[in-house]
């Protein structure tokens, strides 16, 4: 019945943001007007059995095995890449030399030398090129852009923000893939502290030089059967737990001062008990200030100077409008939409970007700076020196 | 590919509660592993452009424009009725004559015996039926019934809930038929005041006697070109507004006791201004309380008594742990979820019992309690004195 | 070395109202610039070791156990009842006919003729009179009272407000003299709702119907090993339980109809788990609304409808600033108050009253209107049918 | 009538600080049962019209315009130092030489070096001594202290702390002595986070080292008719506005590891638009973690980690109960105080010092140790490098 141009997906990866992705492809024409039409074309895992399932459940035509089929495959226009980090370099830069345009999950690389790769592979080929940064696409903070553009926050003198999670403190807790230095190149600083600074350089602008520190607690975890970094001798038979050293950051944090004189302060941890996804921030301007916290996350607080003498305060918007970026398409106000939708817009804007052979915001040059600043972070944590940043 | 037992819906409605429904069926199968998959077959509305636009962007197989030959299909197993109240009656009935199960938006119906009748054609028919009282199916309040099950709040003292929103304060804003007493039997009683009294059904128990207040805070209203009650002459050609008399309520609260000794005050209201779906309550109980707002739905304040002197407060719990009903089935903790999953939730319920054959909670004989408990808070408003309520 | 005129205070009472009154006498001249120094000059009570400990940590400079003897005193200004209230009627006429002048604890009376006889005798006898509403001065209540009548709400259309406590929950708790009503008339009623009724009176107007409900959750008490009402027999030597019946309410809840229309909700109860000082309300008008919570004092929730759209939403005032009533007198902005400097500004009313010989608000005549609701609510209770408020 | 032992208070500073001093001296024992009582003997400010004012409206019984005056005074037990931060340590080595106890308000001292002279002097001449710090003896903090003391949040990994206002942000704001290096020192380092180092070493530990960054966001401001450096030339006559440089920060943050490991994030700006007063802090455990905003005193936030699984959540706790410190000396649960109790608390400690004679905390060596920290985060500012601290 409907005469949208069909787009096909191929997605590599099946677990958490496998979900996220495949939900988002499939409610996206029930709540927008789009030109495009997703189609759930094939998803890739290399557990046959676990992505046979996922892909009955999320509602995939077809699966693969390896990745590099989908690749190869005409009847694929996306590449959507939801791996671990280790493995978003080769795919990207296969797909991109495939012509397909490839949506990747964030971080967009393993460092800024690899992303920057990345990068220019797909620049080359011409296709479009995106990175998840889902945050980025709440009505709250698309809202909160509108509003620093329009300059209603006036000269931007403060971003702080936190990304606190608490599912790692238990130091029995093995160690998984995303304690593993070989597969994501860092801990919270590029799980966590990548939103952080993507949702900086969203509102505030590009970051110029940084100061890092970063902290790992527990220094070893059992592994987890994974073949891995370990100092433990070999155990076969004994019983005995095999520890391995954690490589990776359990906590980071980082001054920064941005291009227009911003004064940036950012905290990401696994070790902030109490917080399950505490990812929250605030600005202050010369004009007035916002707050924003996605644990409550169709909330945008608003502070305006401009406000009258003695009913100054920081207002609780709803952004749940028709004027609030993507929630017209959803509900009447007042009635909040969840985590999943931000999917739903960033998908949006990425099939936006296809039907409009217009690169959509964030790319993967965004991906690449981002990186760039993790990197100095990780960097300026190391050498207890503060780091100009250069892109 | 699937083999699960498919259910035919043919939904009537396609509006703001046509956009939920259809959107939970389809999204039911992606987030649980259910027997059944819901299809959706036919979807149904007057206006053939409009409800052919609806169906195709919200998946519907089919259309049509008359309720009444969806009921005469074959291929339709469940009849969804999302049409204004007073059509209810006459459309359940013939479904539940047909032997389709149902599902009907609330209130049930116009009044209680309608109510009263639709239950028993149902219960006669033997098919499932069920009225959508989606609010019950927030995770935090399964949560809030399953602790009140175990005894965790004591012995419940108090209950007041209050649904306020602010739509209809503009004295220009037209007489559109949530504001007709012959399309919708009441205004804030039926609409909001209903979800209020589920609550509080579901988690404190039957209401014994009311005392009701209501008022209708502007009397007359523009026309809206609907054939309808008028105080006005004819001004054709004169470019006149015509006013019509508001018959329904704009606020109503009610005193409360319960079966049980507890004591309830409810409160609704379209003027509340900046309440944009303030859907609200606290119970306090002998060993703890508990909050909820629809508006940070996601999260339950509880009090506990027997916490250590010195560290008692209300706990802002987040539902979205796997041991919060429904939450395990969507996204990791903290990552929350929306509005419409209380339908998918409650559809999940519908599902099970069609699957079951089990009749799911809340039936048309909760509807038709719940609608009890309105006639006698409307009746005790407009006699000035408390009713026993009875059922 | 002051040049003040000195008003010399007699002080019936020192304990809860004792402290707080006597606090408030002595800040009183430490932050406001006022004609008028108050004199702690006696305070009395029945037992001497007690009043006489409490007078000297309070400051006072002499004390009497008898209250007779300081309504003879001709070195007494101002009589300050914070007495039970079986007392008050007699202290303040007495008080009255010997031209002091009186502040007098809330409620005003054990029932509305005799508050009406206070009211006279005060007036007849030309006497400053007062009644002790602390809440109404908090800054955030005195600025809400500013916007109402500046019309920054519009038009009033509701009122709810609710004065929760949890002190009583425990069935071992024994019959205290505030649950005695040969003491006290009422429970929650005249200890409680009276608040909520004096801020409804205040902020939004005249009461002219009220239906209500009350509830006692225990029905007996231990006795206090006072003389009282007891259902038991004589225990002399058996070491048993007294137990007493409880004569007054732990819960009571009233709907009112305002005579400008306002519709209003109000709930008190002693059984509000969790709840320890949760004097709250909130007001919506046709422009705008406000929030208030005692346990939050220093703040005001406001809602204003010409905020810009997409930008409206509830602003957190903290009124601490120099606009905000009596707020400018202490810190500043952003370094909040407490609890006792309610009664500061009471005081400074109060003051003001004497010093210009004209009489404040609330004054008794205020108290007696707030006592004729309170009894029109719990007539209301009793016949289980609404009543008309007869001033 | 008081057996008391009378402590004879001289004063230096009248303005805020000496409003915050003069207040708690004489409400100390209104609220306390303490074996001193301290009298208000001499008030001192070199304008002899104001501070003969202040000190008529405080309560004092006498004033002096020259601080060394008081010092030689033998009817003078206390000296308290509530000037400007660089005639500190004159004031202080000099009260510690005439053997008077001393208070001073923080910053200790303009930096580490004449902090630890002052320490020194007041240790050897064994005087009490004690710095200012208010805010930890706000009843959340030191319940917060005693839970962590107590092992309930486990071990410490995080804190982060904000100290935001906003009074600085105008343009034309003059250049008032709080900006000037050469009577404070620094801006916000000495002024905020001095406050939010010490509550993060009382209630986490010493400080091991830190990576700092400020900012001075407005470079220039008008004069305020002070001498005081400048760029401007003689203006005389001409009615233009004269600028002079600003030399202090305007904002600082610091990233700093503690002996124990933890990991703190620290801010403190005066261009937080929005935050009159917004002095916060999160505190992150193995066990458990809390949250304390002074803008909402009363209360403490605590998350439990052995909350049952589901029920977890911070806890909002009024800290009002008898079972919080100093909580019991003031109003029934619920009942909330204010900023003026810190310094009611802390006076209160100081007193129990005198009368003990054993120093109480935060001591002149706490002031030293905080200036030891401010003085490494403006180093490390300066030379962009991670600096150890070195006590």
């Amino acid at each position: 019945m409907s005469l949208k141009r069909k787009v096909r997906i191929g997605m590599i990866g099946y677990k958490f943001m496998g979900k996220a992705h495949s939900h988002a492809y499939r409610d996206l024409p029930f709540y927008f007007n789009t030109d495009i039409e997703p189609v759930l074309q094939t998803i890739v895992g290399r557990d046959e059995a676990n992505v046979k399932q996922a892909g009955d459940k999320f509602g995939w035509l077809s699966y693969e095995t390896d990745w590099r089929r989908v690749i190869e495959r005409d009847d694929i226009d996306v590449i959507d890449i939801g791996t671990p980090n280790h493995l978003h370099a080769e795919i990207a830069i296969a797909a991109a030399q495939a012509g397909k345009h490839i949506i990747c999950e964030k971080p967009l690389a393993m460092d800024k030398e690899q992303a920057f790769t990345m990068w220019k592979a797909a620049q080359k080929a011409g296709v479009i090129h995106m990175i998840s940064h889902n945050y980025r696409f709440s009505p709250a903070i698309q809202y909160a852009k509108k509003l620093i553009e329009q300059g209603v926050l006036g000269e931007i003198y403060h971003i702080r923000a936190q990304y606190l999670q608490d599912w790692l403190m238990d130091a029995d807790f093995p160690l998984v893939w995303r304690l593993r230095k070989d597969i994501c190149g860092s801990g919270t600083l590029g799980d966590l502290m990548a939103h952080s600074i993507d949702l900086a350089r969203f509102l505030v602008g590009e970051i110029e030089e940084v100061s890092g520190m970063m902290e790992t607690f527990i220094k070893q975890r059992p592994m987890e059967g994974l073949p891995g970094p370990t100092t433990a001798g070999p155990t076969a038979g004994t019983g005995e737990q095999v520890l391995a050293d954690v490589e990776v950051d359990d906590a980071v944090a980082a001054l920064a001062k941005f291009e227009n004189g911003a004064f940036g302060v950012f905290e990401a941890s696994r070790y902030g008990k109490g917080n399950r996804n505490g990812n929250r921030l605030e600005i202050n301007g010369s004009r007035g200030s916002l707050r924003w916290d996605m644990e409550n996350m169709n909330t945008l607080q608003l502070y305006l100077d401009k406000d009258e003498f003695g009913m100054q305060g920081f207002r609780t918007i709803q952004c749940t409008e028709s004027i609030h970026p993507y929630a017209g398409a959803y509900w009447p106000a007042g009635h909040g939409i969840g985590y999943e939708h931000t999917f739903i817009n960033l998908m949006h804007a990425f099939m936006e970007g296809i039907s409009t052979n217009t690169n959509p915001s964030p790319s993967f040059e965004d991906g690449y700076r981002n990186q760039v600043v993790l990197d100095a972070i990780a960097k300026s944590a190391s050498k207890g020196a503060r780091i100009t940043v250069k892109y």
